[in-house]
């Protein structure tokens, strides 16, 4: 199985890093720093009569890359009780890969399976689980099965390491991502 | 009472833009159009020495606009069941603002009052409500009051008008606001 | 089409009680006093070889009475921000049903359509989303179309007549029911 | 520290029982059952000249028995994306206690700490969610800290068993209870 992150944290090294580092431990993945890319907020064309215009940005490159995997941990900080805006520009512009004809989107993602690693500050365990239910309507939308989610609370730098449930339950996801016996993806 | 409308939609004259309409029909107000603008996702410097570097954009003017009204109406697409990455990247900011010297973010955000129309295509009126959630937990982590919202359901353009419910939802919100006494603020 | 209150009030004449009245005014429909009757606490027998023995109460009539109306009214307070315990007895016993071979029980709800009156003290509007999410997550287990819900604010007798969304609302589902032809069920 | 159990379950050696054992494994504590009890559903005398009229049942023993503990687990099976009916009825009276002159039931909860272990078969980790949240806003009312919760999945008769998540949390929280030095409660 290819396991591809799609990391949505804001600052190199977070909590979100650490603990999705925690989960992916000795395992080979495809990590995907959106922070590190250029990815517009949608300009909604949906009922355009040309439908969506090309964008000239690393989203096209990005969602390619996503569909050449078969395990997506999507993982992002809790800002403001919600995914990131880089994780929630990047899921928003799904709806332009619903109506591209390359490929059938539902039908790819829904061959998949997914997980999300998630950290917050404020009492993440009951203030995020707006934001995993909201995942939950997501993934049914395309047809993806939601596999499980790991809350880590943390703020300062490192804090999420001393969460100990935090911890113990990437641990726990990590043996459970081993044995779907995960191997590398080479882009050319 | 100045009135801002901060609106998240994502293309011009969609079925939020169409609601927004109808909730501040006859009213002065000031319209922040988000797609107008360029907010960048933030970048997380919450924990660096010098804190936040200033950014290249439009976001340091626009939350200036905002401080100075007393009623916030954020109006937002249901995007994948969240708000647009439009709003979310602009909320994600106040981060920032939050420790803006020139100004006490908190203590001016507490002293106004918000409400929220969002519209969506997939039962809004349930799976919208994680949305609200957030919405609440953010407004109450600054102290902003939460007055009500109004959930529309419409995809294609002008479906939400024919959603009564939501329509009159609009009409109660708009004889509210004007008991207000709105008046226009006029920036040179 | 024949309407049925399922009135979970623990009052005579309490807010949900009153907002409910207005949701019927002028309709007829049968009216389901939960506290008037008795209905024991689900005793878990869904495993047991027998299957569930018949409970002594007036469950079973309840339900056959249920059965019978094709708009289904759940009107409950806001109790600890869930259904009242009546409430939530008469629904567990559901459970109960699901294994009775006199009729299909799904099939039968599944005919249905159902709307919810809450009235909470406490911010119901934002407080009582997760009570609605249950009932979502409840209607859509028996395959029963949620078709709306009013929330009310109140809390000492009569407070919610002064919740003029509440009452708006209220009025806005009298017409829609209105429109589905009631007529009423007589029990010899 | 004295610990109580608060059990909603239905069924005699149910998941949730099952689960609840796992997490006390070892551990002096008090057991509350509350299906071999009778606790009426409330009558709401909130409003009422007099007050609360004394109700003929096991409530008033079962809430000074809780009374004198320190940490509070309470215990429930998800029906129908909710607490079970027999552990509504008993926070539903609550409301009663909150009037009850010969103790401060706010100060005397609020000195305590509280946990949920929930045992759903429908995808609990998801929709017991709202539930969660429920218990939250129950337990932020009486100023009872939330300090954790763990949620299992099984249906048929020892299934949480196999739910290696639940089993490791349980061992978890169990491991926590053990440094509060949990001392067993003798009632005369």
């Amino acid at each position: 199985m290819r396991i591809a992150v799609i990391q949505g944290s804001a600052r190199n090294g977070g909590n979100t890093e650490e603990l999705t580092r925690l989960v992916l431990e000795g395992i080979p993945y495809t990590n995907i720093v959106l922070r590190e890319k250029e990815i517009k907020p949608i300009r909604d064309q949906r009922h355009d009569e040309g439908g969506f215009d090309p964008v000239d940005d690393d989203y096209d490159d990005l969602i390619l890359q996503v569909l050449e995997h078969d395990i997506l941990i999507f993982a992002t900080p809790v800002y403001w009780y919600g995914a990131s805006g880089l994780m929630k520009n990047f899921i928003d512009r799904w709806s332009q890969s619903l109506r591209d004809v390359r490929f059938n989107f539902k039908e790819q993602m829904a061959a998949k399976t997914a997980y999300a690693v998630v950290v917050g500050g404020d009492n993440p365990r009951i203030k995020a689980l707006p934001l995993i239910q909201q995942l939950q309507y997501t993934f049914d939308f395309v047809g993806l099965p939601f596999s499980g989610y790991v809350i880590g609370k943390g703020s300062k730098p490192g804090e999420v390491l001393k969460d100990a449930r935090a911890v113990r339950d990437a641990a726990t996801l990590n043996a459970e991502l081993r044995k779907a016996e995960p191997v590398a993806v080479n882009r050319s």
